[in-house]
């Protein structure tokens, strides 16, 4: 049954419960409920955060409070899965204005548990406050096996090919297609909840990448931030980037008048479509779900060439993209 | 030299590299910069989220920037502590508007790593997004060491004796004396920053303790909860509280009607001191920072008395609380 009560009705223990919703059992020494969560033994934790704004990230009449939590959690997965490892635990930080219903949270706990699950992960603590806007924080954590070697983001070396998992540009024309009205579609979903590679980053850890990052801020920019990193160059081949014919079809939908050059936007600029970027040495069997799309060279650090054309990445920058504002 | 360009202005390579200063050396496998950082080999990993919400947990003609990014850290190592454990490790994820100077962000982060620093704890990722006010979240983790037991929040028995360090009511007196606008001063500042225990965490556990929580959202609300926990009650006793004689003074700076009762109010449901509130079974040596301030007994969970009269806790609740609007 719906909750019929604000968050600022219900109060603060009655919120968490709803949060915390019914999380499977884990052998941690301290689950959800004191005041900090205890992991149990591991070799070495990879951590990350990040925070999901809403105005900046989503706006909730172009997504859904499920969506949201599922994207916190995705978003942050992916980063964990970039160092080479699987993702176990979660803890999530929540703002929310009090005239919240309670209904709203439990469908956004719903979401932040799914998307957790289908992660392999467990969400194991939480923190709940007010805010004028509805606010998102997770940490994401995820063990590595003694004597693994993380995946760092500056191993690429030249001659190491570049490959990606899934398909970039998705995210950036559902968000297109979105804000044109276009409520629903596949690409929509991928804007709303983008499909991590779960297993991918270990994939490419066991397979003996050199180095591995996630495209959140558009797959050039990522790229050449990965080629910085790593003191090398790296050269794209668009013709053997994974496509998606739909991408096409929503920019002749949008009434594109280059829709050839808004796809290619979308596929080199878009952010967010958490794909996992590796680089792997000559001679490494390159798992297959990541797709071989070019190769790093000697070179200006950073440098980026598409086709054989020097490249000035575009993409998101989070002190200066206005979002949906 | 402050930098004269806005956050939107500098872009986020600026504005992280400013966030992230110039930490002190780790020896973990992977530090500040990459996808996510990666700890070292621990046999428990205590792990705490806390986001502080401009308008709801301070307001930036009440404190600096400094003290944002302080107070973020604290209470966050505060939870650490309360596990029995030292915090380590930090993780921090910024929301900043994108008028915000670089010169003001600068501030925030030299708060976040002093705090750390003070704390014994290094700042090793983060993440920074845009938003319509500033949020700050952190995440912090501390290891414990190998056949540890973390310190529950339900282990209190009949008989324990409650303890508590630091003087409760400051940071409630600070904030009632900035909301009437002086400025400056001791318990102004202890509300701008509580000052976390370091180290008694650690001591409480070694010394035997049974249970231990952080006080965050008023004395008599965390003992309850403690109380709760454990399937206890919780008798106080107001006699064997630490003072300040500051409280009362601020009581009739405001020209309370009846200034001991705001003290009491300040004292038993102010909260924000973060000060650690234990159960320290009987023939047990209490460490010195802790005074003991009364005794769990069988009844009711959760029911507290003070000087014999049943009592119901006030406090801060965050689903509910208006902060400061």
């Amino acid at each position: 049954m719906d909750d019929p009560r604000t968050v600022a009705e219900a109060g603060e223990a009655a919120v968490l419960a709803v949060l915390r919703g019914d999380p499977p059992p884990v052998d941690d020494p301290v689950g959800n409920g004191d005041d900090a969560a205890v992991l149990g033994p591991s070799a070495a934790t990879v951590v990350s955060t990040d925070m999901l704004v809403e105005g900046t990230h989503f706006r909730l009449d172009l997504t859904t409070w499920r969506d949201v939590g599922r994207r916190a959690v995705a978003q942050n997965v992916s980063d964990v899965l970039a160092m080479g490892a699987d993702c176990t635990r979660v803890v999530v930080a929540v703002a929310l204005p009090g005239d919240t219903p309670v209904g709203r949270v439990a469908e956004l706990a719903g979401g932040i548990h799914a998307e957790a699950a289908r992660s392999g992960a467990v969400v194991v603590g939480g923190d709940l406050t007010s805010a004028g806007a509805v606010v998102v924080c997770v940490t994401a954590m995820g063990p590595l096996p003694d004597g693994a070697r993380p995946l760092r983001i500056d191993g690429a070396a030249p001659g190491d090919r570049i490959a990606l998992t899934g398909v970039p540009g998705r995210s950036a024309a559902g968000l297109a297609l979105l804000l044109a009205g276009h409520a629903d579609g596949p690409l929509q979903r991928v804007h709303r909840v983008p499909v991590t590679p779960v297993g991918s980053g270990t994939a490419a850890r066991l397979a003996g990448a050199s180095a591995l990052t996630d495209v959140s801020d558009g797959l050039l920019r990522d790229l050449s931030g990965l080629a910085r990193a790593s003191g090398v160059a790296a050269d794209l081949v668009t013709g053997d980037l994974p496509g998606d014919p739909r991408l096409a079809e929503a920019a002749r939908l949008l009434g594109a008048e280059d829709p050839e050059a808004l796809v290619r936007e979308w596929v080199l600029d878009g952010g967010e479509d958490q794909g996992l970027l590796a680089a792997f040495p000559e001679g490494v069997d390159v798992p297959t779900e990541f797709a071989v799309i070019g190769r790093f060279r000697a070179g200006e650090p950073g440098e980026v060439t598409v086709d054989g054309a020097p490249c000035t990445p575009g993409g998101w920058d989070s002190a200066r993209s206005p979002g949906y504002r």
